[in-house]
């Protein structure tokens, strides 16, 4: 893994740590180099401003933002940059995480986000996606996208030989 | 009408200005002086940081957001300043406005912001809600509201007695 | 914090109580006084109606209103004063808070409400804001709100170092 | 059709006529003699207040409340009284009586508000409903109630047979 | 309690028996006998229908039904009576009550079914509800209610009292 | 097409006409002959039941149902019948099909609906899916349903080459 | 149970097991042979694809498809065959099945997906549309359907009795 | 505008193009050259398939997919790729967009999908966020977006002025 962060992932909350380590982890399985801050939209505008727009150059290529409730940390990301910018919905109200995602996806033309699903898989997602960003210049990292997809596929067969076992278990077997 | 602006009208976008004169006109009728300005949380970030920063030193005591979407722009308001922020959702997606609803009401603790209803309702209602505030310290002020209430009681009992001749005229006269 | 209460907080169900008191941490915080009350919109019209039209006289400046399901308290309160009217929606049934949200946020033109987020965070932002109402006249109580401000943002900056320590010990330090 | 009104109609709004004369129809269909009152939840809560204590002595034995929005009229009326009260919701803002819906529905454990359907259907139902509250102790009304089912039913035969008709117009004939 | 059942309830299966027993506790705090009976719309349409069109020589004067999911029950039982019929929502699906609400309070113009809130606060209301209806020929009847809204309110009160107690013990007296 | 019917199509209103042509025209156009009725669940129940109970001895092989708001029509037929019965909630009221499609797809365990799409789409499917059904025994019918596969594909393909004439108009050729 | 499996259910993960054998029970209870398989819509879009395009010379008659979240799986598997397809949406997520439903049910024009209720009562009814769909032309089958739905009503009506002991022990006994 | 498409644009159905235009006039505004096809998930999978697996060994940088209802087209494309795929939700059913939203957006780990706001604004931020992931390696096309964001705040502070003018003809100036 490159020293030099490639990707920036902000959150509102420490609170938010338990979903956005899976961008982390994403990162780090593709040997992605990254960074992870807390900061609000909110509450530390300032430093969120300051961050953004040093992240060009910083050396970073994409940013990724996770929020919950009212989640404006995507957009306000998003308006100090020309980074592309991905957003990570998390459902941290009772409203189960749907306030997070409209408030993320609904950007108005101009200051586009990249929204994934709410919750752990979006923030997997998000790492994916950064891997998908930079791999345009990138053939290694293409072929390590590759790589992970066929392994993906490779564990969905598993699994399926796993589940006759279980239907056997079940009574199912004829 | 004093000249003194107390109250700030800002809205995302010119668009929004034909739900967001509601606000203007309610101010208009309480004898509140006020400003309106377009400014987009994420078109122009700087500007409504500026805008915002300098609210209380203008004089201005009451701040009114008026937005669609993912509706960021009063939540960025409110987090630049301790004066207090109304917000106006407006149904200006496919969403009809519960998009900009849930961006707008819910603000994660620290940074309050007072969510009206979506629309023209909602608009008129920012208005009258920045004189109550007004009034705190304003007795006259109180007076004009409460002349206001009394007079929307009369409005209401004058339809009701119209309402009486609506239904004879469809038949309903026993 | 001078004895008088400036703020009045009231609540349909004593089940609201874990909810609402956190209005109270705030305003406590602020060194604002209030006072708490049970009353409901439905089951005792009366009591709710005499609080209300007594509390300008009796020197409250602010009402909070907190309630779930068809959470009509805080339209009921604003019905009788021209008091600015903050309302609290509340998680209390199957539809987790989005019933008393919409029965709240969407006032009619006229009688203004202002709604905060559902649930703990709502009730917070409530004694947030109600101090707000009240510094609009009161320049210490500015200055306690921006040291507050000032105390979040550090909060926050806390918070991002200790993230630096747990991403080392789950192993994402290069 | 007997002088003496034996429902009371109450709409928050001039606005709700066109959705409540049917509920006037369909009392009128009936032989049910009624008024017809326009008096708001929130902007005469008083008037509201004193309609709905004198109902009862005034002969009324069943009042039907449309209101859209947060639509809290039926819950306030069922507050004052223990007549039966009937909602009916309004679509009467961009979320599409969703809000009205809910605002009725939800009423907590106590004070029952019988919900209709969202608009005119709900209006008319609300007729009937009234009726069928009626004829728990008039035989005849009863009768009058069998006669409108087996009226409707015979109209569904009758649209059953147009509808081979048109079926043949459009080509679908054999 | 009178012997002779007034009230009929009934319910799609006999998981909702937590939720509708609200309802018996209701009427029998009110002295009203009633019936309990298991039968669904769909899997026993022959035993519903037969129950419901016996139902007014029996001697019932109301019906509720509880149902979950697409909860077709009051629809089906309305469509075979013109006594009044009271439908409670039950949260039975990962919908959370949404599905079974809307499958209640949306009928069609022509067959009214009276909705109440999801789950228990609707349950008892229905009991409530009940008794209202059945008070339009019986004055004991209507002053029980009056009543039992007098001790509600009383308990209110005595809530309230408690809740200074609460808030003394959590440190917020003066 | 044979002139012995076999499927179906029962609807709730004559109003519903202009969404279940749909089926009607897919089912021609597969030549499979077809009856279609108005019944309503509500205001025809006995008539429904009969119809649903007489049609497997009359030949009929599915079921298709159209309905909107508490769309009960496809339960109600379920109910009756063990025949395959294809549901197509209709967009009848305010809350635009999402009540029809609840009530019709939220179907308890043992009475199974086939539920398709909210409109013309499901309309027209429900007839493609009735002879997908049919299919099961009839290699002719399979064949023509592999026919209309192919079509449609090159629909598509047509209406791709159409667009880069669109594109060209529109000055977007390079 | 013949051993040629009529009936291929997949699932998109094997998280989704505990749901989908509902359907393997309801088809084993009914004595038709099944097969089960992981394949997921976008980890493995060959191996479904291959699987669906060889499943009616192998002999399968419908196939069910269950998944959760974004659930293409069951659309995808319509766009291969003409084989009749059903569709259980899974509650995956925190939007609780909404999604899985929404994206499964809202098929377009020309594919149709027959979309069953959220969860194990889709579940469920997906093994016994299954079998409504194989009786179509197998008259055993269908007896053995009627059968069912004959011990259903049976159990409903043994519940209905059980009830009644449970009212007495809670003393609603009269 | 290079003519070797970099980005290529998909959606199900030519009725889309009215809303896909705005990537493509985003993109051509940006110099940008791109490709538009019609291809559907359903009614062509193998199309769809064939120019997905082409489209990186053609040059293809990014790959956009426009799609209403249960838009399975962007995540069938990620599927088959490991380029970018951003997602456009477009309203095209009584749902208003919130099906194709939430089929698009709530994709499982491992397979990405960006998604956009619904319709027109999200279609015009496909073009924009293709631009920003192909600036990763293109300092030019950076500096183009940067410029646009300048323009963008131009016209802010333009329709500002504008807004000023429009207030003193309605009769708000002092």
């Amino acid at each position: 893994m490159s020293k030099q962060p490639l990707v920036g992932i902000v959150m509102g909350s420490d609170n938010d740590y338990g979903i956005m380590v899976e961008t982390a982890k994403a990162l780090k399985e593709l040997g992605i180099a990254f960074e992870m801050t807390v900061t609000s939209a909110h509450r530390t505008p300032e430093r969120t401003g300051k961050y953004v727009r040093e992240a060009r150059e910083r050396g970073l290529k994409v940013l990724v933002a996770g929020a919950g409730a009212a989640a404006h940390l995507a957009g306000v990301v998003a308006s100090e940059t020309t980074l592309p910018v991905i957003a990570v919905p998390i459902d941290a109200t009772s409203l189960q995480g749907l306030d997070a995602l409209l408030a993320m996806v609904q950007m108005p033309a101009g200051i586009p986000v990249a929204t994934m699903a709410i919750g752990k898989a979006g923030a997997r997602n998000a790492g994916i996606f950064a891997a998908q960003i930079l791999a345009a210049g990138d053939e290694e990292m293409a072929g390590r996208l590759s790589a992970q997809r066929k392994k993906m596929a490779e564990g969905v067969e598993a699994k399926s030989r796993s589940l006759q076992e279980r239907l056997a278990q079940d009574g199912f077997a004829d």
